[in-house]
C-alpha cells in the first residue's frame, strides 16, 4: 500500500474542491447573500487541509489495486464532509447529519433531500446544490486526472475502475489523463446545450443552468419545492431528451466523435437501452392514454417519466401514482435496471443485466446439454472470467446490503413499504424516494412543501444509513468494502493467531 | 432423448397417484361423503392412462440430464392436473382453475389456497389437500424411486437432482432407490411421532393425521379456518418443534442413523440453520416482550412464527403484522432464505445463501488483492465450479422469474404490496401469502373466512401465473425451462434457417 500517495491525492482532490466551491462563492457574490462567509470558510479549511497532505508528495507514484479503492472511498468521504460544510456553516440546515445528508445525497447523484421547502435555500446553496450532481455524475476522480496526470498509466486505470459506474471499464485513448479529458468535454459539451435550450424554452438563466446541473448528473435535484412539473411541456420534452442522452455510455459519444459510426452503433447495450425506452414508453402510452386528453399528452408523459427513472435522475412532470398497476410495475422495473454503464446514470445498469442474463441462458443450456461448450460474448467480444465474476459479486453485495440496510432501518420506523422504497431509492442513486408514490400505502416521509417526498422524518441513524447507501451505490460497493476491510497483513496475523 | 422412457415413467407416475388416492377415498367411505364417486372417477382414469403410458415400457432405460428434468416437470404437471379432479368433480370447488391452484399449491408445499372457507369442504377432500402436502414436501418422483427402481444409477440421480432442492444432491448411499427409500423411512417416522404427539396434546386423530402431513411437508394446509392459531399451547409447541426439524437436511437424519455423529455435527449449513433461528427468536422475544403478558408467552410466539417462516410452512399463532418492524423485517429475511437444502422446506435455502456470501466474499478479496488465490470450500470440501455457476444462475432466474410475474399479475390488479408478496408468496413455496401481512397497506385478498389472506380474488390470469410460480419455485425452475425451451436440434435447426 502507498501511504504517501493516498494521502497526497486526498490532498489535490480537496484542493479541486475548493476551486469548484468558488463558482457558488461568485454567485453568493451577485446575488449579495448572507452564505458568503460560510463559502469562504470551507475554502479556507479545504485549502489548508489540501496543502498539508498534498506535501506527502511521493516519489514512488504507483497506485496498486487496493490502494485505488481505498483513494476512491476516502476522497468520496471526505469531498462530502466539506462538500456539507456550506449548509451548515451558513445555518440554513442546521443539523450537520442532514447537511452531511444533502451533500451526500448531491454527490452521489441521488437527489433524494431533508429539504421540506428547497425553495427557502438561497441562491448559492441551490446553485453549489445542484453542482455537485453536476460534479458527482462524471466523478471527481475523472476530474482530478483531467486537470492533472496523477499516476502511471495503470494507476490512473485502477482509479478510474474503483470510480467508474459499470462492470468493465475501457480506457478511451491510450493515456488516462486524456481519457478524463475527452470525457469531461463531451460532459460539458453536452451540458451547456442543454441548459442553451432550456434558455430557449424560456427559462432564467439561473434556472436554466441548475436544471442542467440536476439533468446532466442525472441527480434530479430542482431549484423548485414542485420539482419541475410546472415547467413547459417544451423545457420537460428538453430534459426528457437530455436525461435520455446522459444515460447513454459516454464512449458511444467518443467513437461518434471520431467519425467511428459503425463501431457505435455495434453496441449491444445502446441497443438494448434504447429498446427498453422504446417499449416502456409504448406500453405506458396506450396503458394511460385514457387518463390524459389526448394519446400525444401520454405519450408526452411517458417518455418523460420512462426517461426519468431508467436513469435515475428522479424529475417528474406528473404524479404517476395515480397510474394503472401494469404502468407502475414498468416504471418500477426500468427504475431497477438503470442507466448504461459508464454514463452518468445510476440503478444495476443495462448491461449488469444483459451479462447476467445471458450468463444464466448459458448455464441453463449447459444443465440440460452438458456436454455443449459455449463462450458468452458482450459487445461483439468474449467476456472476461473476471468481469463475470465481479458481476456475479456486485449482484450478491447489493442484495446483501439491502437486506442489512433494512434491518437496521427498521429500528426506526414502522412502515416497511417506506423502508423497502427509500433502501432501493438509496442504493440505486434514484432521486426524490420515488418509491412509496410508486407502492401505495405509504404516506410517511412526504415533506409539506410539495409533492415530493423527502427523507427529513427518518431519525438521524437511519439518515446516516441512507448515506451510507447513497456512497454504496455510487461507488458500487466495492471501494467501501475494501476501506472498512482489514488489509491481508492483518488478517492474517489474526489467522495465525487463531492457529495458536 | 429417450422418450419411450419418460412416457413410461409418467404412467407409472400416474399409478401411484391412483395408488395414494386410495387413502382419501377410504377416508371418504368412513365418512360416509358423497365426493366417494369423484375419487372412484380419477383412480379410474389415473389407472387407464398410467396403465396406457406404462405400454411404452422401454428396453434402452437410460435417462439422460434432460430427459430427468422433463420426466420432473411433466410428472408433476399431469399429477398436479389429475390431483384437481377430485376438487373439481365433488363439485366442492366448482372452477377448474381453482382445482388446479389447490392441487399445485398442495403439492408444491405452498399452502396459499383460493379457499374462503375451508371447513366447508368434505373430510376426505381436507384428507387429500393436507395428503398432497406430505407426498410433495418429499417429492413424487423419490416416491416412485423408492418403489420401484426405474434405470441405472446414473438414471434415477438424474431424476433426483431435477426434483430435490437445494444446490447439490448427494446419494446416501451407492444405489439411488436405496436412497430414496431411507428418506421415505425417516419422513414417514417423522410425521408418525409428530401425529402422535399431537394426539397426546388432545387432538382428534384425524386432525392430528391431517397437520402432521402438513406439517411435515411443511405446507401449512390446515383444516380450520382460522390455521392453528386456536390449538393448544402444546400443539403449537409440538408443530413448532416438528417445522424445524422437517427443515433440516435429511442427510442429517442419515447420518445420525447410522451413528456417523460426528459428520452429521459438522455440517455448516445445520449449524447456520440453527444460529439464524436461535438469533431471530432472540431479538423477536425481546423486540416484542411488551406485547405478550411473559417473557415465555412472546418467546413461544416467536419460536413458533420463526420456525413456521424459516421453513415455509406458513402457519401462525398470532397476528404477527402487530409486531414492531424490526420483528417483521426479521421475519420477511428468514421467510426469503428459506430452509436447508435436502428438507421439506422452501426458500431459497440455507446452503445456497452460504456460497453465495463465500462466493461474494471471495471475489471481493480479489478485487483488493489480485494475486491471492482462494478456493471456495462448503461442508468441508471444495465446491465443484458447477455448483457454483448452478446456483448463480439460480440466483439470477429467480429474479428474472419474480420480474416477470410481477409484470404478468399487474394487469389484474391496482395493488402493487399485493402483488408483489403473492409472487414471493408462491416463488418460495411460501403458504398462505403471509405477504401481505408483513407488509402493511394491502388488505385484498383476504379471505371471508378468518384472518388468513387467499387468493381467491385474483382473475384466472394471475391464478395461472401463480399455479406457474409455485411449481417453479418447488423444481427450482430448471425442469420446467428445460420442458419449455426447444431442443438442441431443433434451435440447431432454426439457426440454420437463419444463416440461408
Amino acid at each position: 500500500m502507498n501511504k504517501r500517495m493516498i494521502a497526497y491525492i486526498q490532498g489535490i482532490l480537496m484542493i479541486c474542491e475548493a476551486g469548484l466551491l468558488v463558482f457558488p462563492l461568485i454567485t453568493a457574490v451577485i446575488y449579495k447573500e448572507t452564505t458568503i462567509p460560510a463559502f469562504i470558510a470551507t475554502i479556507v479549511l479545504l485549502c489548508i487541509g489540501g496543502t498539508v497532505l498534498s506535501l506527502f508528495k511521493p516519489k514512488d507514484k504507483t497506485i496498486y489495486a487496493r490502494d485505488g479503492f481505498i483513494i476512491v472511498a476516502l476522497g468520496w468521504i471526505l469531498l462530502s464532509l466539506f462538500g456539507a460544510l456550506p449548509y451548515y456553516i451558513s445555518g440554513e440546515i442546521p443539523r450537520f447529519v442532514d447537511a452531511l445528508f444533502e451533500s451526500v445525497s448531491g454527490l452521489t447523484t441521488t437527489g433524494s433531500s431533508i429539504l421540506s421547502n428547497v425553495e427557502g435555500l438561497s441562491k448559492s446553496l441551490l446553485f453549489w446544490r445542484n453542482f455537485t450532481n453536476w460534479i458527482g455524475g462524471m466523478g471527481v476522480l475523472v476530474f482530478v486526472m483531467a486537470v492533472l496526470p496523477l499516476s502511471g498509466g495503470g494507476g490512473d486505470l485502477h482509479l478510474m475502475k474503483a470510480e467508474a459506474p459499470g462492470p468493465s471499464v475501457g480506457k478511451l485513448v491510450p493515456k488516462s489523463n486524456k481519457t478524463a479529458q475527452i470525457l469531461y468535454l463531451i460532459y460539458i459539451v453536452l451540458t451547456v446545450l442543454c441548459a442553451i435550450f432550456l434558455l430557449i424554452g424560456g427559462m432564467p438563466i439561473f434556472d436554466s443552468v441548475t436544471t442542467a446541473f440536476g439533468t446532466a448528473g442525472t441527480g434530479g435535484f430542482s431549484i423548485y419545492n414542485i420539482g419541475i412539473a410546472n415547467c413547459s411541456p417544451f423545457c420537460q420534452t428538453v430534459i426528457a431528451v437530455f436525461m435520455a442522452l446522459f444515460g447513454i455510455n459516454f464512449n458511444i459519444y467518443f467513437l461518434l466523435l471520431m467519425k467511428r459510426f459503425k463501431d457505435a452503433l455495434k453496441s449491444e447495450e445502446l441497443w438494448t437501452y434504447i429498446g427498453i425506452i422504446i417499449a416502456a414508453v409504448a406500453i405506458i402510452t396506450i396503458n394511460t392514454s385514457k387518463q390524459f386528453a389526448s394519446i400525444g399528452e401520454a405519450f408526452h408523459h411517458a417518455s418523460f417519466q420512462v426517461s426519468s427513472l431508467m436513469t435515475s435522475t428522479g424529475f417528474s412532470t406528473v404524479d404517476f401514482n395515480q397510474w394503472p398497476e401494469l404502468s407502475r410495475t414498468i416504471l418500477l422495473m426500468i427504475m431497477c435496471i438503470g442507466a448504461c454503464a459508464g454514463s452518468t446514470g445510476g440503478g444495476f445498469k443495462v448491461s449488469r443485466v444483459i451479462l447476467l442474463v445471458k450468463y444464466a441462458a448459458k448455464e441453463l443450456r449447459s444443465v440440460s446439454h452438458p456436454r455443449s461448450v459455449r463462450v458468452l460474448k458482450f459487445e461483439g467480444s468474449r467476456v472476461k472470467d473476471e468481469t463475470i465474476r465481479g458481476t456475479m459479486a456486485y449482484f450478491i453485495v447489493y442484495v446483501a446490503i439491502f437486506c442489512l440496510s433494512l434491518v437496521l432501518v427498521s429500528f426506526d420506523r414502522t412502515d416497511m413499504t417506506t423502508n423497502i422504497t427509500s433502501v432501493i431509492s438509496a442504493l440505486n442513486n434514484m432521486g426524490p424516494n420515488l418509491g412509496p408514490r410508486l407502492i401505495e400505502g405509504a404516506t410517511a416521509g412526504y415533506g409539506a412543501g410539495g409533492p415530493f417526498s423527502n427523507f427529513g422524518t427518518f431519525n438521524s441513524f437511519s439518515k446516516i444509513i441512507f448515506i451510507l447507501d447513497m456512497l454504496f451505490g455510487r461507488l458500487e460497493f466495492f471501494p467501501l468494502i475494501v476501506l472498512f476491510s482489514p488489509p491481508r497483513s492483518l488478517r492474517q496475523k489474526l489467522s495465525n493467531r487463531k492457529r495458536l
